[in-house]
């Protein structure tokens, strides 16, 4: 069932100790897009300027994504993000960010996207996010991320849409900024009370951590020899995560866990290449593979007692 | 099987952000113990003063621990420890270390230890390990634990000690520090081939990861909402970790996931309360169920294909 993801596609410059790139696509919707497009048919909203040529737009053809909702804005520029990463690939250092058409961006969904059965909100303004899931007819499942500089500069704000969706995925440090609670878990439970059944938390390179009313659910990120640029990860989870339960008839804890892997799986893969090199060539049966894998590195058996 | 265990006994100091106590039981080979003492015999050896009444010696008593090995000097103080922690729980600020009998403890093993099935070198100078290994006669499986310190000022005794082990127990930043490789995975494996065949890389908050040549095996820490005093948790581990593999017939990976489980309830009990406060309360039923609580942390069902 379709699933539409409103957020950011980007050019981005990128620097890490095992390489560099000018530019390159990046972009919250377009790493969602494409992970989730494994999945299940997915329906893009975002905003680009006339530097993003056909040859751009190609990270998306052949795949599930509807690029209707992509926005083209003559005379204007895409929004470019420049960042680096030391040997610690956890902290990504900005260098540079213009906004360029999307300080404007006023997503107005036509009737198909309206429809939509799950509804993604990437990190973008608060307000904006509100403002898109009351343009949504009813969908089975809302989502949102987020990051910190919405978190100290529009509080409010975050906690009205909050307080509307099903589902928030949100890193580790943002918890604990956006409660001020020292323990992880405690701070779940407070973002829980505002409305979300489902917070699902992000440690980087130590995987993810899923809390609900009833349950906790932790996995670990899969571990690699070469990790080689850490950008898109997140939002690359998020789009395996989600477009994998989009594509099932019910949304329980048990499918829930899944996409947990299903997210991590895609992740694990989007971090061996720069921008999405390495999510374009891998197939489903390479998600497959790479699913039993984390079986493997997960599993232990009950004890004889 | 017995296990036989050389490392500190000693009193610390503690603040937590939650409280302070001025002199409590502490010290590597005082936590081990007693979690490995839930599922086998252990044989202790340390040093102490004669400041360490009978009434410290309770911590011992009732359980399956030989203290005959735990040597009182007349005129001489037990090592001390001193630390806090703020809200971040993950690292311990050592305010003051006074090593006092430790400072000349030179361990002799009688000829029920030298017997032991299982040798666990606690963090002490690897000459020291060394030492201890070579009085051992025929253990079946040999494990130590090291430290920031020894790294740096013991490089080439610790390399000589790790040839000749089959089971290293190390934190995170140990492994990068040791290795000087920022990758942990391609880290593992360069301590890997020196001779052991088993990595048990300690990540705090975030779990455990166990490195074989042939597998890797991740485990969440258990997610707790009241995290009371860090202090003694990666000792706790190795206890609850090298206790049930000793009371194994057989090693196999199996049994070391197993293994990882039961270490890691072990430690997840010891941070409730201050020193061993929680351990001492807890019985083998406890256990159980909290490792049947991890299954149901980290369970996922594969997927349908």
């Amino acid at each position: 069932m379709p699933i539409l993801v409103v957020g950011s596609v980007a050019f981005d410059a990128l620097e890490t100790p095992f390489g560099k790139v000018d530019r390159c696509i990046g972009g919250s919707a377009t790493y969602f897009s494409v992970a989730a497009s494994f999945f299940t048919e997915v329906d893009l909203v975002a905003v680009v300027g006339d530097d993003f040529t056909d040859a751009d737009a190609e990270v998306f053809e052949g795949r599930n994504i509807h690029t209707d909702g992509l926005q083209r804005v003559a005379g204007a520029k895409t929004f470019f993000w420049s960042g680096e990463y030391s040997y610690d690939l956890n902290v990504a250092k900005t260098r540079d960010t213009q906004l360029n058409v999307f300080a404007d961006f006023a997503p107005r969904l036509n009737e198909r996207q309206k429809q939509a059965d799950v509804l993604f909100l990437a990190n973008i303004d608060p307000d904006l996010q509100y403002d898109v899931l009351k343009q949504a007819k009813r969908p089975r499942l809302v989502a949102l991320d987020t990051m910190n500089y919405w978190i100290s500069s529009k509080h409010e704000a975050l906690e009205r849409i909050l307080r509307e969706v099903d589902l928030a995925i949100i890193n580790e440090a943002e918890v604990r900024q956006f409660t001020g609670e020292a323990n992880l878990v405690k701070g779940c439970r407070q973002i829980l009370t505002l409305g979300p059944s489902t917070l699902v938390v992000k440690r980087g390179e130590y995987g993810v951590l899923m809390i609900t009313k009833d349950a906790i659910f932790a996995a670990p990120a899969y571990p690699l020899e070469n990790v080689f640029d850490p950008t898109g990860a997140g939002d690359t989870f998020a789009g395996g995560f989600l477009g994998y339960l989009a594509s099932r008839s019910e949304i329980h804890d048990r499918e829930l866990r899944r996409a947990i892997i299903f997210g991590s799986v895609l992740a694990s893969f989007t971090v061996e290449k720069f921008s999405l090199d390495r999510l374009r060539e891998i197939s489903l049966r390479d998600i497959h593979e790479r699913y039993t894998d984390f079986r493997a590195l997960t599993s232990f058996e009950d004890f004889d007692s």
